[in-house]
């Protein structure tokens, strides 16, 4: 039997019974796959990967070597959330990498989104791979793949994008529980395994994080302006009850700057481009209408809460022709 | 007396009677100052010149000479309704210069917005006095002056933004018909020498034209896209019924691409901003709240019809801290 194949009489996990089951059920599976060995696993704050973290915590407890990497690029108290949960709440044995200057350094003057992506792909890859060296007695490696990772990688439509890349010395057993679930059913397990609401739906973000959305060559004034941005958004968002209501919202700040005025002066500063689209398969996207006072509330915000921004765009561009993200 | 000091007993001119008799008593006043000699006149297309054009032609006819250069930055059929409505139906000693590639080709490269402003402004003054100078027999030259204009040169905040730099030997005597106007009573006086409404009512337009919404460098396909688009919104509008009703209504096409997706391929085009706004005094300006049929209609045909553009963003910032124009 092919193990990456989901048995055609699995029921969905669609219920708390269902989602105890399942746990249940990995736990036992786990137990057997690693008996008394390490698992290592790139903890990104993510959905899948916080899910396998939570499971692999109640199978194998301290077995568990969790790497967290701040590339530099999260957004504004995400990698803060992770250690709150997973080390504070959890006791997970938790490895926090700051690596901000490490990867900012490297992406200066990139402006070339493929380029920027190979830069922090890369350097991921290198920055965990050296905590693997540091790790002894290491035999697997957790993964957050999930069932729609496995199609598209066997349609050719995208390597997984999970931990990929290490050098051969470095293969490890991989162990991936939730590779056969769907993204609805790993929230229902998540949540079922205790992780925050905050956590188990926590909006669809890029690898390559806020990287992609600071358009063009990253600086960290741009970047700092965007977290911010960003943040009040979903604050926002949030207040205005919308959050699993819209499917995907975040800022963009491109590399662009346009005539304003303060305190009688002239500055020229950044634009902030808020995006939120609605989705089934995000193939396609449309653009929510939002109440104008929401609008208002968040561009009033922006431009008093945040250096070097003299203007606040909706995005109405529908995918296609647009893409959902800006590069 | 002070001829630039708005008596202050002069009635505001806001009924056709007193448009009327404005009109009478400015023909005697022109024909009184004039004789039968000859007047040029630069015909931009604007209220005020127009205006100036049509009180002209009424008090000397062909007497005028009226020069309307097309700096290739006007927006779409902008200069065909002036030949239209100047040449064909008033009968007017016409002049219809197509600089079009002069100003675009010393626009090549220029990003800096004031130089580009430069550029525009002083290329404007190059072609009319070739003009000037193959005319004979000119003593007076007409302008568009209004008194708000009159007002803020004695303030000290920008000089006349008519025609001025010409050299020494082309100065003429200045015919300023409308000089003692408001905005508002010159577009009374217009209505009641026959103009059409749109030309009336034409919202306020920059000199530099489009060349301040094609920011940065300014590319041909680029400024055709913009002019495309912005003929779009035009016209979304006024099927809406927001002629009159939204202050200034206009396009942006910045110098910046993001990636967008065509015919399952992956584009680098534009985005189109659209900037409407609200004030009364053009020192503070607020957004409208647009309905979001007339934006999604306005969205989807600037994504199927303009060529090179994948995306279309509202501009809700206020002024300020941002300014009406984009550079």
């Amino acid at each position: 039997m092919d193990s990456n194949k989901r048995p055609e009489n699995m029921a969905r996990i669609t219920t708390r019974e269902l989602a105890d089951a399942f746990i249940a059920e990995q736990i036992a599976a786990i137990k057997a796959q690693v008996g008394n060995k390490k698992v290592l696993l790139a903890l990104s704050g993510g959905v899948d990967s916080s899910v396998v973290a939570a499971l692999l915590i109640k199978a194998i407890g301290q077995q568990l070597v969790c790497v967290h990497v701040n590339h530099g690029l999260m957004r504004k108290g995400e990698s803060e959330q992770v250690v709150k949960v997973f080390r504070d709440q959890l006791g997970a044995n938790l490895i926090y990498i700051d690596a901000t200057d490490r990867f900012l350094d490297k992406l200066a003057g990139v402006a070339d989104p493929e380029a920027k992506r190979k830069v922090i792909g890369g350097e991921f890859i290198r920055v965990f791979e050296e905590e693997a060296r540091k790790q002894t007695g290491i035999e697997f490696l957790a993964q957050g793949t999930i069932y729609p990772d496995i199609i598209e990688s066997d349609k050719g439509v995208k390597a997984h994008h999970n931990v990929g890349g290490l050098p051969d010395d470095l293969k490890f057993e991989l162990v991936e529980p939730v590779k056969l679930l769907f993204k609805d059913e790993v929230r229902v397990v998540g949540s079922a395994l205790g992780l925050p609401d905050s956590m188990v739906h926590r909006q669809p973000f890029p690898g390559p994080g806020l990287g992609v959305r600071c358009t063009g060559a990253i600086t960290r004034d741009r970047l700092a302006a965007l977290r911010e941005a960003d943040a009040i958004l979903r604050e926002e968002f949030d207040k205005a009850g919308l959050v699993g209501k819209v499917w995907q919202y975040f800022t963009v700040v491109p590399d662009y700057r346009s005539t304003g005025v303060r305190n009688g002066g002239r500055v020229f500063d950044w634009p902030v481009i808020i995006r939120a689209v609605n989705t089934v398969d995000a193939m396609s996207a449309t653009v929510p209408e939002l109440d104008w006072a929401l609008l208002k509330k968040i561009t009033d915000r922006i431009l008093s809460e945040v250096p070097g921004v003299c203007r606040v765009l909706y995005d109405l561009s529908p995918k296609g022709p647009a893409t959902i993200e800006w590069e």
